[in-house]
């Protein structure tokens, strides 16, 4: 029997800019370019987050959608969409909001949630040329 | 030398409703929403299929495509396009036609066609925003 | 000033299937072709609705996308999404649910509601290669 | 002998943020909703930029396409890319940065720009669900 | 009543180069710079085709669109997919293959072709990022 | 801690074509098909390159970008867009240069020049339905 991953897309849309204080400010413009400006900029995220696990034989599904919806909305839509994410997103706190490290954030919030199946991958674009994959380390 | 896998994209259309038997009409509304309108609706089906295998060094092709669209035409094409699921695919009889059970059955009779390289992934998108990966499970 | 109009998408999935009981079986199944399989298949149609107009020099808006979206879903999305357009939408009875005249009900549903600006265009796609437009006629 | 536009596509990447300062606060979270945030969000913009006119014989071409990049460079995405839309283009000072007020500025700035062939239209998508069209207005 | 227009996409790859010989060698890489290479290089170009009619009411169909297919496959596709456009396409014999140029004898080869409804617009596709729109010309 | 593994798309545009000397005209017509044309075609190829390993905790990336652009352009575009592959891409020479073959040389060209992180995986489009993935063989 073929193993089986379920991958729901969203959108959020946010602003970010890349400082690190303890870089001069000549290192952080030459280091992050444009994405340093201070004033910052945005994009329309886009984000696949995939669950494995084995469809209920009674539902055929691996989770119900509608309480993977509201998993989302709770920990991603109402923490990011809209927001400037160096600002109001404590768990960025500290860190250079970059696709990557973004995506570990989602990944962090969205695995304990994940309690029919388990959490596979998290997908994070920044633009649709640029996309960031998250996926179980070698200890989890 | 690096592995290679090839992905033919194809598309169907088709009709389908959600409504277990062993549900009363209450739970099936609930668990199903929308999806258990006993008319049905639809979707335009994108399938994925990828083929794991060598180059042939005289061709330079894992597999010849022309073979393989002779097959997802005979397989899926024949069987899905333009159907019903729940009352026209027998290899869905019995089960809710969810994106998951769909992509298995696809799997399942595309796995034994395949004969130059062998079946990597069956990936079904139901719409833009939500698709189902089959990989080969444990014991395969 | 140059002239402004504003599209908003939206999707919704439904089921149809073509059949003129006024011809022959024979010729239902020639002219319509796989469409005319009496279980019907399905489609994710994309609807873009266009409108034109002035912004309103206090909002720097053509007319409230809030608005518009309780339109689109009051007379589109609940009328036609996870429908079966021939059984279950009364505004295309006695008619082939074809994109063309599925495209003409939204436009009548539509252009009676839009009263900020006014409607321009109703672009409807039954799939990514097939679409409708429709916009205002000689008499309008 | 058929009439030609021809259309580019670029992208660039703004944070933005709407807020009246003729309307109360109230007001301004009632009818802007969640781009009345304080901080901004930001989106991928996406502009597509149609110019009429003729090819020319000898090169075939409505215009040279590497004059129309370095315009587009210059009078758009030097601009408005990785910037905050409110605070860093003053073209836009005093109005709200709705997609609509952008493309018309995006209209203004490029419209003098092109004199092989004329702008025929200015489409600027703020998601892949929402975007504007201006095209000449009555007195143009 | 709305008026009406469907457009039909298809696909096709074609190589082409651009060389003028009343240019000299340098004006020609000037002008033309990478597409002046001579061995000449290739896209996938995406057609849409749109006609404009009124649907008949029998069939709910502006035109049938097998035969849509069937001309789309015998002046086009047979024409120039999996062409060299400079040596291959006699109907752009003399002139610089552009995107301009191909959707302009793309436009004369179907203009005649349609006989229910009428050829309201060819857009060609040479790259997501850039395209060219035929309509009507002034005596037409 | 989640793995990450970022991606970047890049595009070219190329023609080939596909003929093996050691087979004969009706064996190179037959398997090959309209790929066998002598004048050759071309396509629009989408290439993703994927990127393993751990962001820097300075700079949140697991690599410069500008660093990654500045390898593809000098190793891929600088070599292979506006080519005609079979002629002006010697790593491809004595190769039928299929999308299987292609990607295998973009592999053995880039997982040298990587050395912030690793490559992981190679993806090229041929068209938007067709694709092929490359990841590090069993020695590797």
């Amino acid at each position: 029997m073929a193993h089986v991953r379920i991958t729901r897309k969203i959108e959020f849309s946010a602003a970010h800019l890349y400082h690190n204080p303890k870089f001069s400010d000549e290192e952080n413009r030459r280091i992050f370019g444009k994405c340093n400006n201070p004033h910052g900029h945005g994009h329309n995220y886009v984000l696949e987050v995939t669950i494995a696990g084995e469809p209920d034989p009674m539902t055929g599904m691996v989770l119900d959608l509608k309480e993977l919806k509201d998993i989302l909305q709770r920990e991603i839509v109402d923490r990011m969409d809209h927001r400037f994410l160096n600002y109001e997103v404590p768990e960025l706190s500290g860190q250079i909001p970059t696709c990557e490290n973004i995506a570990r954030v989602i990944w962090k919030l969205l695995d304990p949630k994940i309690v029919h199946g388990h959490l596979d991958r998290v997908r994070l674009y920044e633009s649709p040329d640029l996309f960031v994959d998250c996926t179980a380390g070698d200890s989890a």
